[in-house]
């Protein structure tokens, strides 16, 4: 191979990271490559990368252009992307023909088979690589599309999902690993001589790998099934959500590049952009070529893709709504600012964002004496508006609406009980026409779960309803049933009591969710660490799969043996 | 724990075959803690087993009675097998009433949850020493319901069957422990304290898992489903085929004598046989309690499972029609006699049997000279014949028929084309009603696949077709086909050329099927060896699943992270 990316050079400069990265998903200890400060990029700091200036000026430079990355199948352009911060971006992307470009990426997985677990994976480690280096410029473009605030999207946007990807190749190479290249088999026959067969073990891709990226997280979402089927050798079309196609096509262009230089065919990994109103997404998740389909929206279009997409495996993150329980703590400060956080952060616009705060009526025991229900909700309540008192701060943690409809539902909620903390609008001095609201905290005292209770949706943004229950077990009920049928991402318990977070680990045990407990510092119940975190369960109706495990890869490959007589 | 067998002293019995089993998938050399010949049981064999006439009084001795297994929600009992080789097999199990059944099934979990990866996977290995130990009873009772010959019924039934549970112990005792039980995780934050979190991890199984058992094999087909659950901690409910209940009623009567011993509830494992014509799989499958199904039969009623068992993980093994391409070979002998054993073993009744087997019209070339395909195929002939010219022989490797739906199928294939090999009934001494047939070879020379050919349908039982083709190219084209559109569980091939190897490869590659090449000696096409070869790819349609690999386990549990403030 005579490419510019020969195997010897990307084993030199990414096999330790690959070593390091596999052995954090054994202990599950800290770990990230990707360093999450934005000044360690440019000069002095990460080798090659753009620095804070100069990540801006190349966002800058790719507003009002046309995005062409090479693909063959290109039928047209279309673009029209508007920043949740008030900005056109201008860019265009290409359209493509199915019909064109499908067969081309199956016809790019040959060769992409025959390089191997190891290659893949270390040209994986690449294209991450040199997304790492663009981190400054993907921060602009993951703010502009999905309204988080600069710093959140500087790092969910790009160190955090770096390690997603990261973490998805570690478990695809070592999926693919498990099974030698080789094997001789020799079995005994008493006095016979033995049976003997030399076996070969070649990891086979599956087909196309179907990406369909979120308005909010979208290389956050993304990257594990992207970085998960191209490492098991599965070509990707990522087909981004119009309202949010740049980080994602900077994303493809770079692996495009690298693929390229490695000696790949540029195709195995390609865009999909689409026209206003076209849903794409449908037509292509029933092609014959897709093999496989990662998700990540709303639980209608993901319960019909599981149920419809039959030629394919179908890895969704739905919606869900997430509980926070209340019994007691020993930290109520802690306990307040840890939660009036969670609430505040990116508006609340995150699958792990809690919803629901149950609190007994007759109130809780704290370090801080007894409080009641009205008094926890006031304080909960004063807690996020202190966070959020002031304008610059608001803003650096809120981000902006990503679409009108948080904003109708956010006003909306206001009406389904009393407004224990009203939204307010905050002035962004940077972007004056976007949509920045602190969140609303409603009180729930006698809604019932059969009434058809709001609160047993999900409403999606910064609305949480403070939930009067009879006790903690009626808590723990109610708990139960809405992961049973409603789903959730995250799950978060503050007590006191040995028996109780006994009570509610068995909860969590046997409906399958992820628990925080006790959190009253510096880590939220809606963050999760690759490496460490398993972000939501895969085993209740908020997502049929976790980030990252073994189920989510090992499926998107099969083992083809070759026995031969030795 | 005050039980009988205490975690000790299953550890000190079983960790080590534990140990080689997971050393074995690694490594995929030949091992096996099961001896396959009948002699190796009883007094100076394996400690405590049953000796031929042990095992045969056994089987016996269990004739015609009713098998209690004391399960909760017995509402009555059914029975009425008989033996492919004539007998009335006479016993009567429990009919269950579900709404009793698989809430006490549930009901079991959390203490199975609780003892963790490890103890259930010493658990199950005691389950297999038990049954292991009964092999020769369980031998005649896979032989009275399959049909096979006892020798076939006693390996394949026996120590193969009981492989196949350890492995799929092993596979999902290391997928359990890919995650360690716990983790802390200590953040850097430059020069504030670091962000510290005490993490747990528990696999937890998902619900009750369903097995839906086969006639032809139905401990071999069924012990990877019933152990994969099981041990990644599951409740398993065992619906065998209302014609080969016995086996798997004894092992579920094993099972649960062991869970009780163990200190855990023996509804870990229950049976659901069926009353005639009930058809309770259907209504089982659709249980919301039942979260993962284990099927082998048919494509219909599999496809059914897969499109509407969507509160379930289904894993199925479904028809398929398996191909030999025969290009050339340096051992003409060896091709022949080879064939002729893998197209007589049990009477074709295999799903790894050689259905189609791909010509050249203008012949081949061998060490023995060059061979028309008219030389091919009647030497074909000749060797089955000669191979089963020996009744006695003939009826060790046939068994009998399992049902008149096999005999009307070979009765009707002697009309689809040429007749190479007639069948002939052979007469068995001991059971003189037993059905026995050897296979019949029909030649299709000119038959399309796009004329609806018979070729292209899965014909279950003892028929091959000799298939003339235009070329070795042509019988690939057709390869791939038959392989993406009707499955394939085994694909063999002949070739004395690199170039044609390596073609075949590349079709096995692309559409994921299983290959053997220039097998000549004493391996064939259609064994697989548990810990070694895989069974099924999972990656075409005569499977969506391969016993075993990481996936067949991995989504049978998921991990539960708990987070605590450290």
């Amino acid at each position: 191979m005579a490419a510019a990316l020969s195997h010897e050079k990307l084993s030199e400069t990414h096999r330790p990271t690959l070593d390091q990265a596999l052995d954090a998903i054994r202990t599950r200890a800290y770990w990230s490559p990707h360093p999450e400060h934005p000044k360690a990029y440019g000069e002095g700091g990460v080798p090659g990368s753009l620095g804070p200036a100069e990540g801006k000026a190349a966002f800058d430079a790719v507003l009002h252009t046309r995005l062409d990355l090479g693909q063959p199948g290109t039928d047209g352009w279309t673009g029209g992307e508007v920043s949740p911060y008030g900005p056109e971006l201008g860019v265009e992307y290409p359209h493509i023909d199915p019909d064109v470009l499908l067969p081309a990426m199956s016809g790019a997985m040959g060769s992409w088979r025959a390089a191997g677990p190891e290659t893949r994976a270390l040209v994986c480690l690449e294209i991450l690589a040199r997304i790492n280096a663009r981190t400054h410029e993907l921060a602009h473009a993951v703010m502009h599309t999905s309204g988080q605030a600069f710093v959140m999207a500087f790092q969910a946007g790009g160190p955090h999902a770096q390690d997603c990807g990261l973490e998805a190749v570690a478990y695809a190479y070592a999926e693919q690993t498990r099974t030698p290249e080789a094997a001789d088999w020799s079995k005994p026959q008493g006095k016979r001589d033995p049976l003997r067969l030399h076996k070969s073990y070649t990891a086979a891709g599956r087909g196309v790998s179907l990406l369909i990226g979120c308005n909010t997280f979208p290389t956050w979402n993304g990257y594990s099934g992207l970085f998960a089927s191209l490492a098991t050798g599965n070509p990707v079309l990522v087909k981004p959500h119009p309202r949010a196609v740049l980080p994602l096509a900077l994303t493809v262009r770079l692996a495009r590049e690298v693929l390229t230089e490695a000696g790949f065919d540029p195709n195995l990994v390609a865009l999909a952009a689409e026209r206003p109103g076209e849903g794409i997404a449908k037509s292509l998740a029933l092609r014959p070529e897709v093999k496989i389909i990662d998700y990540t929206g709303s639980s209608s279009f993901g319960d019909w893709l599981e149920a419809n997409a039959g030629q394919a495996q179908v890895y969704t993150e739905k919606a869900g709504v997430n509980t926070v329980v209340i019994d007691s703590t020993d930290d109520y400060r802690g306990m307040l600012s840890n939660l009036a956080f969670s609430l505040s952060l990116y508006s609340g616009q995150m699958c792990t964002t809690p919803q629901n705060l149950l609190i007994p009526r007759d109130g809780i025991t704290t370090d801080a004496g007894a409080k009641t229900y009205d008094e926890v909700v006031t304080d909960i309540a004063e807690a996020v508006g202190g966070l959020l008192g002031d304008d610059a701060r608001a803003n650096g943690l809120l981000g902006a609406l990503v679409n009108p409809d948080v904003k109708a539902r956010l006003e909306a909620a206001a009406a389904l009980g009393e407004v224990a903390l009203a939204s307010r609008a905050v002035a962004n001095p940077d972007f004056p026409d976007a949509v920045v609201r602190t969140p609303v905290v409603v009180k729930l005292d006698g809604a019932k779960p059969d009434d058809g209770a709001a609160f047993l949706s999900e409403c999606f943004g910064p609305v949480s309803f403070a939930v009067a229950v009879d006790s903690t077990a009626d808590a723990l009920t109610l708990l139960r049933r809405t992961i049973r049928e409603k789903g959730a991402m995250t799950v978060g318990a503050y007590t006191t009591s040995p028996d109780v977070e006994r009570a509610v680990e068995e909860v969590c045990f046997d409906e399958s969710a992820q628990l925080s407990l006790n959190l009253t510092g510096g880590v939220y119940v809606n963050q999760t660490a690759a490496f460490s975190d398993f972000h939501g369960s895969g085993g209740n109706p908020a997502a049929n799969a976790a980030l990252c495990d073994g189920a989510f890869v090992s499926n998107r490959f099969r083992v083809v043996e070759v026995r031969r007589q030795a």
